[in-house]
């Protein structure tokens, strides 16, 4: 077995994981429907009151005209950035180097849409309003992650995010919200997911990322695009007999952790000083602005895995499961926060952060 | 409130339906789940026990070397279809007029993969060699629903189905099975599913007709073509980080039902029997080949809406939601048979054939 598998193995035995809302078991789905009746009717290929319960819930809570549910984001987004680029007639859309459709969706949009991308700033930075002014070539939409996630989960300022609204809403071009971990920012930014969203033309929004469904995602926007999505939706084979399994859990752990976003987020920001006081680790960002950081550690990988094994054996609480390398040889893992967090206690996890300083401590100075 | 609303709410009402397994709602998802501990593992972006198990069970039935679970049928095809048309690099197929891709998917496949579709046969029978051999564009590949489902699911000769397969791979032209109703067909060919697949290259089965789960399709074909519509599935946004409500759900209900296949089929032979000696009425085909057909009445709308509606209140028994045009003037619906015909007492039911007889007779009579 490789190192790196028994650094998986050895996180799947423990008792805790600092990430997360816990194991993505069939519980999830038990848990989610032990007090739905067995009588409630299933959607029917996007009708019936289930489905636009949930779409109509979450129009008003981004403050759109409509919504409606997707089985995946991908398609979601693909979709919403498509509709923009037939309205304009320009199949181009511009978005971050590190944006989930140019790196985990093997190309859809450009396979399946013919949209190009023009990719904005520096892979390691999120997009300012510089950078949309500056871009050279003419878009249809302007697509924004917020957090960027795959840097950690940075935020541009807010008024960065007003500021780029304003100037797309003159030139022009459509402005597409990648909200996929929306709810879990916006303790940072004081802001409702409608005022955020005010900002934007059309936005998506996970369900099982924060909010830990089963899977599904949500596009809000006017009444026009939504209905266009639907045709496209039909067309991408998302428009399923039945997606009630997706939104049933979807609404569930809604209600149950929309309002713990707070808690997350203030978590993360104490997880990530208790990383940043071992030797040898930073953060990224190194104040977390959501539930979500990174945790990068400039240790060599063979000694790293087998100080984290050891720390997860002997405390019992899981602190990844995989180590991945970064730009400066060094290696990272995500941390996202949910409701497992409370569950670690402070004593042990204080233990396990005495454990980590200690053995990087000897790595670094061997 | 309209005539076809009534009769939609007056079959609502009625304590048996001769179609389907019951009701689409959350006891189909509980009843799958009961016996499956919280603690079973989801899939994860395609990966997983679950999943594999499934798709290796799937692909054993169907004598292929690898299948995967899709989100829906619309997906899988349209991608299979893809798949080969990329390999020839001649971006047309060959269909029914009546195929669920040129009527039910809003164009999918002509706008997210420009391909171009080649009509075979007259839409009111089904393909038969001669269509082929006589096709005078060159296609990539051809696509043959078994059953027909538009016209009331008719099937070709199992002979015809083997010198289509002959003269297709004598042509280079893949074949690929819309088999939606695949199991459904088995015992009027007298053939295993393995049997049938054997004749195509890819194989697409629905695991929500006669199977009842509740959404999901399942593309079976060689390691390669699998391989590749993976690849795809995550294109088109299909490949959810969990898929376990539909697969555990279609394993449950495959392992209920595809042993009965027989019985429906017997059921739906002696159901049209009921319906041919009605007055005014025929079924299509008027020996069904499988578990569906389709019952064409000659009367005018609002009278066989009232005879219905009355039947219904009367005898509990519910025959159909509502009613379509067809090309002669007259009206008709859909029959598939499933768990529930077994549910209506023969007593009630003669009952309800005698009205319907009775009924139209004096509608034609008037």
């Amino acid at each position: 077995m490789s190192e790196k598998n028994s650094l998986a193995k050895a996180f799947k035995s423990t008792r805790y994981q600092i990430s997360g809302h816990g194991k993505r078991d069939v519980q999830v789905l038990k848990d989610a429907f032990e007090n739905i009746g067995g009588g409630q009717e299933s959607d029917l290929y996007g009708t019936g009151q289930v489905i636009k319960d949930f779409q109509d819930k979450m129009a008003g809570i981004l403050g759109k005209e409509a919504a409606v549910f997707f089985p995946s984001g991908t398609m979601a987004q693909q979709i919403a950035l498509r509709i923009w680029c037939d309205k304009k007639g320009i199949k181009k859309v511009a978005y971050h180097p590190l944006s989930h459709l140019e790196i985990h969706e093997e190309d859809g949009l450009k396979e399946l849409h013919h949209i190009e991308p023009v990719l904005l700033a520096d892979k390691n930075r999120v997009i300012e309003l510089e950078d949309v002014v500056n871009m050279e070539e003419e878009v249809s939409c302007l697509l924004l992650e917020l957090p960027q996630r795959e840097i950690g989960g940075q935020l541009p300022d807010y008024e960065t995010l007003e500021s780029i609204s304003v100037y797309c809403r003159e030139k022009g071009i459509a402005l597409h919200l990648d909200g996929a971990r929306l709810f879990e920012v916006l303790p940072y930014y004081k802001k409702s997911a409608a005022e955020v969203s005010a900002l934007f033309d059309s936005v998506y929004v996970s369900v099982y990322k924060g909010i830990g469904g089963i899977a599904g995602a949500v596009l809000a926007g006017s009444e026009a695009i939504i209905k266009e999505s639907k045709v496209w939706k039909r067309r991408h084979g998302g428009d399923l007999i039945s997606l009630y399994p997706y939104i049933i859990s979807a609404d569930y752990y809604f209600d149950q952790r929309a309002g713990k976003m707070e808690q997350y987020y203030e978590d993360a920001r104490e997880l990530a000083g208790l990383f940043n006081r071992c030797a040898g680790v930073s953060t990224l960002p190194l104040e977390p602005v959501s539930n979500m950081f990174h945790v990068h550690i400039q240790a060599p990988k063979e000694k790293l895995e087998s100080a984290l094994t050891d720390i997860y054996e002997e405390t019992g609480i899981g602190l990844t499961s995989y180590l991945r390398e970064n730009d400066n040889e060094g290696y990272y893992f995500e941390v996202s926060i949910g409701d497992q967090y409370t569950r670690v206690s402070e004593e042990t996890l204080k233990k396990a952060f005495q454990m980590l300083d200690e053995r990087l401590g000897e790595v670094i100075n061997a």
